[in-house]
């Protein structure tokens, strides 16, 4: 291991795993829920200070920097620091640099089962598209209404990967993953309401999908959607330079 | 409540039922589970006696006699009481008489998900037959080849009443319950294997259905599925005499 | 499949199932939970002006709208796009036309077990009058008190199909369902504390009701159960003409 | 503390609490369940001994010793130590001296939903008049034939104590205790399958009773049920003499 | 049943079931979570006019009238109806008329574990005083300090049913059963935090208590852990005049 | 859809979806748990049968037949229907033909936590190389010992997919994601005993993972792995050839 | 038991085992969760006075007072009690006197996965240098960057116990139990979200440790954790001591 | 790492963390649940060919080894392997060199709640005496006969670590961390039935005990807690040699 001075610390608060995108080729994220606006500025100062020190002023050499399930202040504290960041008020999601990266490697497309699971969605969405992927978002098409995904069967079967969110039921990851080649990432979502328990339905519904296929994250987690269908729609050399 | 006189009492071992016909239309069934072979020929021998006392020897008056979950040793026992009686062994259902009554009221479509599922199904099936309904049973249409239910979808609108039988992601039920007028009674089953949590998962999954129009049953209840099944098509008169 | 001009897209937000009366008897309604003020009037708007371009000014042709658990500010933005809506404040259910359509098929008694359950219960009852059927409602009848469910069995036993809205024990669907010849949908709510642990006591007590003929909602499904509801009570026209 | 010298060692195996009697009012009983032969047989051995020691031949002094949830071995063991000890193999339980004693304090009623609940039913009841109650048990009762309790109605209203033993829905418990004065014992079972899960339904729906005064002992637990029911069933004296 | 006329009907929101002083020897309560005040109000007001109409303007005839889970606005609208009830605000519980009546049959001992369990004891506790039995508060009385309730064990072995409220790991109940011979009721509580998910551990923890004579109520259920205490130590007479 | 006759039906056992290697590249495979030795031998000679008539008698056109799950009879029944297949004891596969296709696309890395974890890894190892990867299989090396995976960290880092099957804590899976670029495909397994609950531990784990990039399966899913990993390391053309 | 004089009762609200400290060698310390501040200003006032009555002014007697998970207005409450109290707003712990007792016996590092484990860390960390042992904390070492974990080994191995806090997968406990000699005490925290269940993924993963030698301690217990951690480095004397 | 040599494999089985004692100071056992005879026995020659080249023939150097969890079959297998080793049917252990190593550092005490705990208890009181410390069992001593446990109040609080291992209410563990000292390992059994969960209820106990100073192990762990309790209390040369 020789990856000792690896760490970006944060003196009490963190210490950033700044070599993980040398490592895995992908740049860690900064998951914001549970931190302080203190905290989070922390971070985000102390990133933005490396990035100065390594004269990446645009943020183009090491990746995007992703905050994830920002609040309200921590958005805006995000904002003091990175003046030009994106955000997404739905995904809850800030990027810096704002442009994604030009896209290499496979396409994404990431199913949405229905409005409520929106956040989730936009967040795999984004995530794939800023992790380098070109990546479609098509919403709303539950199993409720079998042809709305029926109808857009072609553009489902030629996507290197298929995202799948979907709360209650989460029979989309089924019904998606016994039509096409393409693995599938079922992400279950906290939709729903009683005996979805938050949930625990729509996960073990996808988690024994009688199709086979289909790779389940955590609910709600969209950016770990994300991330995993970037990898899987990765380019053959990302693979092979590791 | 004048219905006082309404039990039949296999005394220490059980107290039968014998008004539910008159109450409710239906007779009340034997579940065999968790009895004895003496207790359940013990009840299997006051039923029959007493349809010999009331002039019934071939049962066509109260309803015919449903055995359910029957093991071998039961079977074997129930045969010595009625020689007569109908066997199946996939449902571990014991019929007496053996011929289901002729049908009236609306049809009933069984739709199994897999192999595996099979006892449930059948079970569900001939109870509705046997309660008096024309039923259907489809094997093997889980929503992994989606084309296997779409390809029958015209008998199955054509039902007054669906009973999808599916473990696993449960899924089935709420893909048809999208594309059928008719109520739905779902019956999550056992079959899967771990997150699939003895039957929790089709469970949660068919109350989560987002399609609405599903009602459950218990995990693995064929007999319940069959039964509310045949009160949901009962003939209209049905209602009224109550 | 040719239903695939089915949908009403609203960009980004939502795909309607426009086709649902069409292919089911009954239109989709707007579940408003987890969708914001915006997203709910967007929804509006768009089946607003279908409506307008269809002739179908008052809405009777396909069915009324139902926009489900609304939150207050949701109700506020429905009301600027539906002036003459219907609102119901207990079951947060906004309805357009305002005026149920003149029933047909047979007759809804929901049961309501405590005073606690009412949303639940007023939801069930209201959906299934806007879905076209003669409904009834029952309130406080729940078995601590077993002469105030016995006193109404003239009134139950007379329904084509009885919901029965309980939380805490859950033990009056049983109860109900013991009495009676027409089918059952058991609705769990909810209602109680500690160790009913947010509706699954009602729910696993009612998916193993003791006397068949329950079927089963998810816990505070009122809309579902009155949904099924009216489909279990529906003319037998409406299975033919699917 | 006095009561040091209160245990009685059977060496690397067990610790009797010999002072039970006179510290409860009744014995300790041996849970056989999870014993090898040889530790029970050790059990049995060291109990005879010291009842000889104290010139307790026949058991009556320091009151029954019962011996619970016996294997066939273990009970043919137990018979080699207390040849005139009672047996009752459906509720696997095993006393000594076999005749209950006298009778005194108030009077049990064990209400036993069905069939397939008996061996729990059996134990309570037997636990009861072993520890000094007169009891009676009442078989296959459950709600889905509400008119079978009702009919019971003026036996149970004359209970000291009601003993409701019940597996899946669980609901006799809340339309007993609805229906009486006198404290209810509820002991779900483990009859049922599917949803029912070994026994939580009826365990939750009973800790749910919409009707106060039930408390809920473990899942099968008959032992403890009439155990408790003689507690609450005692003659005033044994509370004073503590 | 003779009981028809036995309710009070407050239209649309409850049924009252007033005739249960005469079935069961105590009066209903009304819980108070999940109503709204105006339901709330209207209950009382409905209680107050029937009190006033039988000349029982004391509410001395019927019992008292008990409000639990009172949320201040609750209380405020309770007193504008019966302006002398009394009041506990740790309790939550409203009560009227305001002093007990004299008490009759055994005594009731209360213990609570620790300080966060206070509003779940003294429910208990008033519960028992107000349906008639003396009763006693013992707080702060866990087993991190044995010494505690060893102290006390003179006065606990003297009451005629002990209640024992304890969150965490309800260990108090297994130690104070093992020392007396009256009933305990065991009242878990949600307490605790992390692994005690909201009381279920203390709630697994008295179910499986190794003393047996332990009876479990719902997870904070003061007011039926009273309710039963008062069954419990009622007069001998309260059983015959059923 | 014009997949209407893309099944092969086994009258009233099942219905073989023969289409799914032209719809989605991998052919059906066969689970066996939960059927009969009949039904097995029903669906092998249906199976067999089809590819005769196809001119396919070497299998080689329509990928291998995969029967998982198999117990020792229906190993033998499957030899007398394939007499040349091959057969893996631990993994309890079954496969004709018997030698896997030559590999094509990205290479498979298959780790295996612990001995006890070997059937369900072996599964997912040659579940890969039946669809046409190249796999290896590494055995024991859990992060009780973490050298151990150090010390493989290059052959890891070289491999397009992980597979990582591990029970108990299910840390392995976290730990791999973390240090290579590749997606890892997560297979909780049910060893382990106590708090793992059956695989709930490492199930939750795996969703939990902190390093981002890993799917899951459901628990002991070795084929379902097998399957995604094959998907995930499929050559660029499989999926424009959908 | 000679403890009988061990208590310090605050009437109606609390009785302190202010023997702990002769008992057990740490003193008791105030939970805060759930008690209002009144209830905790009362205890620290009788504290505070008890030390004065025993001319412990500067609380060095008897240990130091350690108030857990205090709001911020039971914080405020505490000042006018102690002015002097330090407060460590992360932890939400008040401790009084405000400097920790110079460090004896063997040496605490407390391991904190990630950022938003610092509450809990900073408790665990605190609390182990309150009861006495020099501590050590490092942050955000979760196994996503094993390097940094990996870099530290030195430190960790040089422990006599270390304390792991870890949310989300807990993996970190079982990585670092294999890698030292001194025992581990594992914290799980709820820091996650989704199938995280608060807490429940790293308390079952913990449990389920591959290498032996965790004891786990309730989830986001970092009270507990540096009571343990304090204990089990002792110096050899206060075991003798007891 | 320089420990890459540390690993001794068996092809296809396993892969020895041999470098275990060197690095943690306690050899690898070998858990022989799940694996079959062959694998075990594979396991135990390599073991003992490893020896026999180390010159390790009476296994004195590497410390003993230890095969966990023995079914009858592995154990006849290992005693072909190691004919002189140490067998204790009742704990499933099979240990060699057979002797324990002579004692040193602190005491260990081993408390077993009931006989039936005896298997749990047996395995952690041997594992601590083969790990080298001096180790005490005590038998049977539940808190339903509290004077059991403080009768044995002076040798338990000479005890460096307390083990307690309990099922069904586990609240044995409390209790002990109330009284003494030293850390306590807590040790859940899957004793007990019904609401116990195989565990569950004395685990969610331990968790939340009321006393601080409880580390808690899996459900039926008796090795780890044996281990865990040797590594407290060793002497202090073992922390610093690591």
């Amino acid at each position: 291991m020789t990856e000792s001075a690896a760490s970006l610390r944060v003196e009490g608060v963190a210490e950033l795993d700044v070599a993980r995108t040398a490592r895995r080729g992908y740049p860690e994220a900064v998951y914001c829920e549970g931190k302080s606006v203190a905290q989070v500025r922390a971070i985000a100062e102390a990133l933005r200070d490396r990035a100065r020190e390594h004269d990446d002023d645009d943020g183009l050499e090491n990746g995007p920097l992703l905050f994830t399930r920002c609040a309200p202040e921590q958005v805006h504290a995000l904002r003091t620091v990175f003046p030009d960041a994106a955000v997404d008020g739905v995904a809850r999601l800030v990027a810096w640099p704002s442009q994604p990266p030009s896209p290499c490697g496979g396409n994404v497309v990431v199913l949405c089962a229905g409005t409520s699971d929106l956040p989730v969605a936009r967040e795999a969405w984004l995530t794939a598209r800023y992790l380098g992927r070109s990546a479609e978002l098509v919403v709303d098409v539950g199993v409720a209404g079998l042809h709305r995904v029926l109808d857009r069967i072609d553009l489902i079967r030629a996507a290197d990967v298929v995202v799948v969110v979907a709360g209650m039921d989460g029979a989309l990851a089924s019904v998606v993953a016994g039509l096409v080649c393409a693995p599938v990432v079922g992400v279950p979502t906290s939709v729903g309401y009683g005996a979805a328990f938050d949930g625990l339905a729509p996960l073990l519904s996808m988690l024994n999908a009688c199709a086979p296929g289909v790779g389940v994250v955590n609910i709600d987690n969209g950016y770990g959607a994300g991330h995993l269908a970037a990898q899987i729609a990765a380019p053959p050399r990302s693979q092979s330079g590791a």
